[in-house]
């Protein structure tokens, strides 16, 4: 049976598509999906993403079992334990705990993405092992682009051209925006982190001093974890 | 002084833009905007781009110096004149006469620009003469493009990445979507046919028996005429 392989370039977008008829692989490779994809690599028990920075404050008093972060332009938000940084998703941060989190672009686009099939996570660090599962899934694929405030960004189409890469068969139909990630990706993939240089978030991650971050959320298979949404929650795939 | 050479990748994505700060560049290359443009280089006295097709109809009653044109979902509406196909914009058709043109994806994009510091239109058949009035003009350029039922095409955007390699210097700061756009354009330019044959926009209107108005389209530099909006009418520009 012929499956679509899509690509949704922006979470305004999203509306376009069927999306109860995907599986939907939502990406925000700078940084909240590739934290997230370390962070239950990591053996956290769960990571709740939430819209608003007040849902997230009102899990303070539910105990310490949960560690709240929220991101806002690329900067924690005062007043909480920690943003979207993978260095604060490290196993002695997050084993056993469950992370709350609210980002700029990342929990918007799971948010609208809640209705699909089902609803997976996607980053360099697990590429190889979520390829392996959705090459198995007997559905069509949507590729969310989390963007950039509801805008075409670079890095996730990048992702998403080398996840179509991993996956494309004669078993799926490629719309025109997977067409273009994918030869995105012909272009990027010789040295991805000098491609990347020349983003506009590149830029913007620079002025705030988190180039690390940068490179981390660009290695290749650290885990083969997939975090899945399970209700309001995201799990490990198991 | 620096200006900003945007790409809106999708008429859904246009209010993200502060539209007023911009020239735009309304694209629609299969068909409406490469039509247009032949029309006005042909000799049309304005074409007059309306939403819906009842505001077409409307100006049946005003006199035969009025040619009715409306496509939807690529497809002559019947009872009209004719629709998009560029072969009904030939000087025999249009000299002396006005347009008035609804269709699918183009008419909306203009409809949604109408408030930028100038609108006009974009094609392979006009390219070079676009250009180079570009590079003259003092202010940012938006480059938008109408795609299909308000998501991303590739031909559009091969099209932006085209004029992105002609203008671009060091006066302009490209975003995200335009350094996408002129990527596409150096995988796509060594055979613009050709690589357009994967688009699925080529694959429908092949269906519709059409590809000779594909080629048509994508002729470079027909004419030197370019069509900009004054008022609610598109005319040569001067």
């Amino acid at each position: 049976m012929i499956k679509l392989l899509n690509v949704c370039l922006s979470p305004a977008l999203i509306p376009l598509y069927n999306i109860e008829d995907y599986i939907v692989v939502v990406i925000d490779i700078f940084r909240a999906t590739s934290s997230i994809t370390y962070g239950i690599g990591n053996g956290a028990e769960a990571i709740i993403p939430v819209a608003e920075i007040q849902e997230c404050s009102a899990y303070r008093e539910k105990g310490k079992e949960y560690l709240l972060a929220a991101e806002r332009n690329g900067e924690v938000v005062s007043g909480f334990d920690f943003g979207n940084s993978p260095f604060s998703y490290t196993k002695e941060k997050v084993f056993g705990k469950t992370v709350v989190l609210t980002t700029t672009n990342g929990t918007n686009a799971l948010h609208l993405s809640r209705k699909a099939k089902k609803v997976v996570i996607g980053s360099f660090l697990n590429i190889t092992s979520l390829c392996s599962w959705l090459k198995k899934q007997p559905d069509s694929i949507l590729l969310v682009c989390a963007g950039w405030k509801n805008n075409f960004n670079l890095e996730d189409t990048l992702y998403a051209g080398a996840v179509i890469e991993q996956i494309k068969s004669r078993d799926y139909v490629l719309d025109d925006p997977a067409i273009a990630a994918n030869d995105l990706y012909q272009i990027g993939k010789q040295d991805i982190v000098d491609y990347l240089k020349k983003t506009s978030h590149s830029e913007r991650l620079k002025k705030l001093g988190i180039e690390k971050d940068i490179e981390f959320c660009l290695q290749i298979d650290l885990t083969t974890a997939i975090p899945i949404l399970d209700g309001e929650k995201l799990v490990k795939l198991v």
